[in-house]
C-alpha cells in the first residue's frame, strides 16, 4: 500500500493498521473472508485510521490500544460503503466492480454487519466505554445521513442546511469521531478533544463537497466510477445547489425533469452536467471545500506544535489537493 | 402487547422495555421513526428480553442498567430481522408485509443499520464492557450465520453438524446472550453464568428446531408467512435432513431438483413437504426440539429455587408448546 505524504510521520502505524485489518478478517467463514478481503484489498485512502493514528499520537496515546482502535475505524468505514453500494445499486468502486456486483447484494449486507459487530467488538476491548459511545452515534448519523439523502432524492428543493446535515451525517461525523477517539485514547483534556473532533468535522465537510465536485468535473478514468452518477441517481450535491439558486424556470424544469426519471439517457445526463459546469457549480463548490479546510487548520492553531499537528494541517491540504 | 405466561414475573418489566423501546426510535429522520415503529409493532413474544430480564432478576441486577439493556437485545433481533428479509427476499412476516416491501429494501438496510448503532449505543451507556463484548460476538455470528446458511442453499449434502453450527450462530448465540447478559448485569459468578449461557443456547436450539418444523407443518394462518418457504428458498433444515438420511434415491434426486429450483412450482413444493410429513421429519425434528428443552431445564438445575428460575424452566416449555 502506498501511504499519502501527510501520513508518513506514522507510516510504520499504518502498516500495523493493515496488517491487523487483514489478520481481524479471521472467520472460519468463507464468503466473510473472501468478500471481506476483496474490499478491504481494493484500497482506499486509509484516511480515517490515518486521522485517528495522528490525533493519538499527538496526545501520546499508547499503541496496543491505539492500533486496534483505528483499524477498525476504516471497518466502520467499509461496511458503511458495502451497504451505501447496495442502497444505492453502485456498480464500480475505486475502478473495480462492487462486491454486490461480485458476491451478490445479500452478501454485501451481511460482510457489512460482520464488519460493523466485529469493529464493536474490537472496541470493546480495546476502546472503553467513552470511545464506544462517540461511534456507535456516528454509527447512527451514518445510517440516518444515507435515509435522509434517499429521501430527498430528485428534490430540487432541498436546502443548502439540508445538505449540509446530510454530509455532516454521511461522511464528516465519522471523520470528526476519527479524531475524537484518539484524543481520548491519549487522555487528552475535554477542550483538546473538542478542538480535535471540530477539525475532522471541517475536513469532513471539505472531503465531501470535493467528492461531490469530482462526480461533475471528472472522467471514469480519474474518480474510479462514472462521472455523472449523482444526477443518474438523483442526487442533489452543492454543485447543483449552486446553480438551482440562479437558475431560469425552463433550467430548473430540465434538470428537475432528469433528475427525477429512472433512466435518463446519457445526453441527459450531460446536459446537466455540462450546464452546471458552465455556470460554476463545481468552481464554487471547491471554493467552499477550500474554506472549510481553511477553518480546519485555524482550528487547531491553539494545540502545541508538534509533527503530528503539522500533519493534520497536510490532511487537510491533500483532502482537496487530491486528484481522486 | 400481550405478555406470554411464562414472563408474567417479569411483566411489569417488560412493559417497561415495550415503553423504552419505543422511546429509543427518537431519530430526527421521518423513514426511522416510520420503518422503526412499523417494525417494533409488529408484534414477536419478545423472548429475548424476556430472557434478559428473567436471568437478570435471577441475580438480583439493577432495572437501571437492566431494562435498557433487555431492550436493545429486541433492537439486535429485529435489526437482524430486517437484513435478514432483505437477503432472503422475504414478503410477509408475523402476516403482514415486510418492512422491504413497504418501505423498500435500501430502508430496510439501513434502519436495520440505524438499529444495530442504537443497540451498541445503549449498551455502552448501560451495559459495560463485558456485555458488549458478548453481544458484538453474537452479531458477528448472526451475520456468519445467515452467510453460511447462503452457502449452503441447495445442498443436500448438508451434515447434521452443518446444520447445527447454522442454528447456532442465528439463532442460540443471541438467546444464549440475552441469558449472559442478564448474568453478567447480576454479578453472577463465572459459573452461574457459564450456566444460564449454556442454558439460552438450548433453548435457542429447540426454538430454531420448532420453527423449521412449522415450516413444513403449518398453514399461512398459524405462523403469518406461507408454509414450505424453506423447500422454496432451497433451505436445508432439520425435517429435510432426517428424511435425506433414509431417502431413496429417486426420492433425493426429486428433493435435490426442487431445491436448486430457481423458482419450483407448488406442486414441486407440494412433492417434498408431503414426503417430508409422510416420512416423519417434522416429529423427528420436534422430538429433537423437546430432548433439547429437557437439556435446558436440567441444566438450570444447580441454581438456587426462585420464581425466576421456575419462569425460565417455563420459557423453555414455551418454545415447544407454542403453535406460532
Amino acid at each position: 500500500m502506498k501511504i499519502p505524504e501527510p501520513f508518513s510521520v506514522v507510516a510504520r502505524e499504518l502498516e500495523e493498521v493493515e496488517a491487523l485489518s487483514k489478520k481481524l478478517l479471521d472467520s472460519k467463514v468463507r464468503f466473510v473472508l473472501k468478500a471481506g478481503r476483496y474490499i478491504i484489498d481494493s484500497g482506499g485512502k486509509r484516511v480515517r485510521p490515518g486521522l485517528t493514528l495522528l490525533c493519538g499520537k499527538l496526545f501520546g496515546a499508547q499503541p496496543e490500544r491505539l492500533i486496534p482502535v483505528a483499524t477498525v475505524m476504516e471497518y466502520m468505514h467499509t461496511a458503511t460503503l458495502l451497504h451505501d453500494d447496495v442502497v444505492d445499486g453502485a456498480k464500480l468502486r475505486r475502478s473495480k466492480p462492487t462486491a454486490g456486483v461480485v458476491f451478490g447484494n445479500d452478501i454485501a449486507v451481511l460482510v457489512g454487519d460482520y464488519m460493523f459487530a466485529k469493529a464493536i467488538h474490537v472496541l470493546a476491548v480495546h476502546g472503553g466505554e467513552e470511545v464506544l459511545k462517540v461511534s456507535a452515534e456516528t454509527v447512527q448519523h451514518m445510517a440516518e445521513g444515507e435515509i435522509l439523502q434517499l429521501e430527498k432524492i430528485g428534490d430540487v428543493n432541498m436546502t443548502e442546511q439540508e445538505y449540509m446535515d446530510i454530509v455532516f451525517r454521511k461522511t464528516a461525523s465519522l471523520m470528526s469521531t476519527c479524531c475524537e477517539v484518539g484524543a481520548i485514547l491519549g487522555r487528552a483534556s475535554q477542550r483538546a478533544r473538542a478542538t480535535v473532533k471540530d477539525f475532522g468535522k471541517l475536513v469532513g465537510y471539505a472531503f465531501q463537497l470535493v467528492d461531490d465536485a469530482f462526480d461533475y468535473a471528472s472522467s471514469q478514468e480519474t474518480i474510479g466510477k462514472p462521472s455523472g452518477n449523482d444526477i443518474r441517481e438523483g442526487k442533489v450535491t452543492y454543485p447543483l445547489l449552486c446553480v438551482l439558486k440562479s437558475a431560469s424556470r425552463k433550467e430548473r424544469e430540465l434538470i428537475a425533469q432528469v433528475l427525477t426519471k429512472a433512466n435518463p439517457t446519457a445526453e441527459e445526463v450531460e446536459a446537466v452536467r455540462e450546464l452546471v459546469l458552465r455556470k460554476g457549480g463545481v468552481k464554487e463548490t471547491l471554493k467552499l471545500a477550500k474554506g472549510f479546510v481553511a477553518r480546519a487548520k485555524e482550528s487547531i492553531s491553539n494545540l502545541p506544535e508538534s509533527p503530528f499537528k503539522t500533519a493534520l494541517k497536510s490532511v487537510a491540504d491533500f483532502v482537496v489537493a487530491r486528484t481522486h
